[in-house]
């Protein structure tokens, strides 16, 4: 950490400072600038933040000069991770398709979706039971039943499935039918959530909050790891900003960016980001070619009967579309489609 | 809710239009103007929503004219509503001090921080034993052993205590030793939680998202209120904007709004709002003066060895000031400072 | 400015900065911590700012640690500064209340409308001869005409005019009728203005861009004390956030904080930031008391026919109350309402 | 437009907007629903929107469903437009490339700029005589001096300029230099500035405001399209949000978005947006990938050594890469790169 002294700070100011970060375990280093004098902390930071530095006398301002994260972080852990999901692996050499309905209403509709997703290339089936809802008179999924509906679906289709849990004590429950658990954009600060999916042995993706500065994201991710789960996703999906022409806004470059801060995976939802069925081809061709590592995506047979976000649901007529993308976009970046990785494998 | 027709929508798509929803069990008004063409729906809007109607031939648009909540609203419930704490009214005619630290240190500090709040002219204690901290390594409360401090304050002080509860099954436990159970910022959308203290029979404060919109906070109130509890204050602390000088940017605006369009109280957060101590009095201020049933405030003994928020509690020297503001305020808005509310009861 | 080194930089990096800076004229003090290297630098920052310092390699960070601005910063300058407006003060003893139309319509409507708020308390008259309009197809104001119109309404109620300049080669036009110069939110950043009202004697009233932050605010007021115009005035008009139910969302922190970093006077709009009429005074009464050294408002005699803002213009009904605000609230900030410090001038 | 009464409208109510719309010529029509009255208003919005209809006794809601732009609607020109600045094409079927220095600094780095440039593809030169710049201190750019400067290099290189106007004042001139203009972020709602481009008979390169909705922007291009001028092309360059990592968020969906609502091209700017040299690339990738018309870059010989934004300025290592991703993309979304179009011409 730097403290910043304001340009009255007494020479008082400055020692009470030296002190406090002694009596703390650590040590200052004093720089005295022409307007400024500028001290350094060295020692263990966590110790330093529950000071009230700021409230000293003279001080101007305190800056963070080390990341708050360690395990997710690439400075302990330079090269990047590579997960894998009932063997799909989601990293560096690869670009994953996860895609299938938004929620499971039924046995038949979920197939189907998984047949589309399946055609196009999905190597993973993406499919909610729990469904977290702004309106609680809105859907809320079939719970435990929609989740022997994905298991017999993976069954029939040999796809591993990816599922949202949205409550600590389900965490157990959901981790037994699921390949991958999903913690969704308003869970991304819920770490009772965050703890209990770190306690438990599979796969975890971590979509990103609406709200979440990509440390924010980070340090969730740690939330998990610090529990002794590492196998997590990264997953943007767009943050609130002003415009208000598509529900969020993708934010593309959160993907080098977290991928040069963390070594883990970062795949992109364009389904949610836009909220339009318009801009999902567009924003998946976008996210691959940014760099992204896996994108996960909507698709439902009949939209207009959709219990959940129809309007951004792929259909059939997309599906060649998303097919080609997914098959002609990776090369370019120097990746393989997961797909053809499998085949090949 | 009403559908806006491209211009080149086809007598056919409006025809297809009216259909859908008259099988839906609605009915559509259609109104022809001159580049467009407007249907007004008539009939269960939640029924319409699940329908894909942008994905329609011919739509242009689709917009809501209802909220969608119904239980918290003022549509339905024109007055304003009291909430009592601990027999502590919070509501249109007062103006309540709830007080206290952030996080419950010690029995000492506690009781120090108690006794400052009482002085200047709380009716209400806070206190955090459950603590959403965004970093795994900061510290996360005491748990139970907090909440039988906070009891045992009340018993010595006589105030009634708000405590935070961060996860759905810690619900019963908080609320057997809380008057009132404190929602954060981060759960503001955690569905799981907010039904499980609709279930309980504790008012509830809701903080709204630092990201939610008004009518998502509203919307989350109305997850509460449908399980039975319609004792919910709404608590403003601020949005996430992009300005950095403060933690977050405190809505003042949305105490009126909210107060517009709901019957619940409103109260605001002048501390976590800004995020420092130079900040609280003015906001607090601010917050008496547009309208608000109350102000919720940091107050520590100690900030210096505060182990969460320190540079944002009021200290001794400050209390003064908020007493005389928490006096001198109310009147200029028509209302009694609460504890004066109490004492002349 | 402080750099923050990678935890891979190596000892030939770090010499490497210190001959940079050395041969930019600065001084460079290294403190080596356990993980992190830090370099304060002490000398000319415009200077450094110009070279590729996070090019360097092993740069991981560069921060700032002081202010950009200089002439309008309270650094240099520790007594807040008073601005005299035709001789009506704006300043830290005072709550000054500016009151007219938005546009200037007619010679009946100015006239009618500087009498409601002279009534009101009205010091200064506001009122657009030039408006900057999102529309081209919308009402632009009667320029130089509306203009003439004001200066004619300053004869009859004894006001001083506040008007908006938006066009750099207008300013002396402008300046030769009013007594204030506006500068709007769009032209925030729109240097070749701010350098033109920079150079001519009238003071200016600098709105805040409505995606601006506090710093990039001083920065734009330092743009015109630069050219030799210190009578500014800094006013906090609402900021663009994802919130929908407000036009914007008055940033009231934004007051304290600017005093703080800045000597200028701060007042705020609150009929512009909300851009509802229910919502100017709550948000007139929170202005004040957070602290703003006054407030400028819309009033029009008949808003059902304004050719701009009519929604948000008070009307008679509402200036009994206003009147009442800018009486009752500045004696409880320690101020005086600057028309009874006129009166008892 | 469409009315939404309050659910306590009277039938009196309703009239009295009935009456209104007629006498301002229009004609409404009244759709009763259950809960809520709406009603349909047909005729000139323009002259509805002058009107206080929100203000009206019982009026809930107003909402606009035409877009308020006509002349750079697709509603009236479904075709999407090319622009050909100095011969070479900007539209939906070539990705052109702009790249230059940021700013203008001696003809020497002009020049290595541009041949930087042209061996990477860029068919235009980009290069800022007139620099916005945040603070006054900062180097504004050399003026006229600078365009002489571009229009030697177009001699030498053969690459049409594009060059930013700052001043309505100065349009003639630079008009007089330049192949495009330039109008920055910062000056997106400058109207003077717009009518001034728009007076002129050079194609417009328009950027969208950091703050600016979609539909602003092209509301500040109907500014200029209105005054005769429709060879616009739209930049988008970053929005402002929360998130810090990146100087402004690059809003890819903004791309299909416009290229939906107007029939204009639509480039991006990869560099500005992120403001660090390591997102260019995966950007610029992100950018042909979404469906730009293509994307404007800064290059610089020396970025250590500029005078402006040199810390995001692609230098000689990143061009090949550039070049390949000019070559290899463009196919994959069904274009050819501009540079290939004017060869195989």
């Amino acid at each position: 950490m730097v403290i910043v002294m304001g340009p009255d700070a007494a020479p008082a100011d400055i020692e009470a400072i030296v002190e406090t970060i002694g009596a703390a375990g650590g040590e200052a280093f004093v720089s005295r600038g022409v307007s400024r004098t500028i001290i350094g902390l060295v020692g263990d930071v966590a110790q330093f933040s529950a000071l009230d530095l700021r409230g000293m006398r003279g001080v101007a301002d305190v800056m963070r000069v080390t990341a708050p994260y360690k395990l997710v972080s690439r400075d302990n852990h330079p090269e990047r991770s590579t997960i894998r999901v009932g063997g799909v692996p989601i990293g560096p050499g690869t670009v994953t398709l996860i895609a299938g309905p938004c929620a499971v209403e039924t046995p038949q509709q979920t197939l189907e979706a998984a047949e589309m997703a399946k055609a196009a290339g999905a190597t993973l089936l993406r499919g909610g039971a729990y469904k977290p809802r702004t309106s609680p008179y809105a859907f809320q999924g079939l719970g435990e039943a929609g989740l022997r509906i994905l298991a017999d679906v993976r069954e029939q289709t040999g796809l591993p499935i990816v599922t949202e849990v949205v409550d600590a004590h389900d965490v157990e429950l959901v981790a037994s039918y699921a390949d991958m658990l999903q913690i969704g954009t308003r869970n991304a600060q819920n770490f009772a959530l965050l703890q209990a999916v770190g306690g438990v042995g599979k796969p975890v993706m971590l979509k990103r909050g609406m709200n979440a500065t990509i440390e924010e994201w980070l340090m969730a991710a740690e939330y998990i790891a610090q529990r002794g789960n590492l196998d997590i996703v990264l997953c943007e999906r767009g943050i609130r900003t002003f415009e208000t022409a598509t529900r969020n806004t993708l934010d593309v470059s959160a993907v080098p960016v977290a991928q040069r801060l963390s070594h883990l995976p970062v795949i992109v939802d364009p389904s949610h980001s836009g909220g339009r069925r318009d801009l999902v081809l567009p924003l998946t061709r976008a996210a691959i070619a940014v760099g992204a590592d896996g994108v996960i995506i909507d698709v439902h047979p009949h939209p207009e009967q959709a219990l959940c976000d129809g309007p951004q649901a792929l259909v059939d007529g997309d599906l060649d579309e998303l097919a080609r993308v997914i098959r002609e976009f990776p090369p370019l970046v120097g990746r393989t489609a997961a797909g053809d990785a499998l085949a090949s494998a």
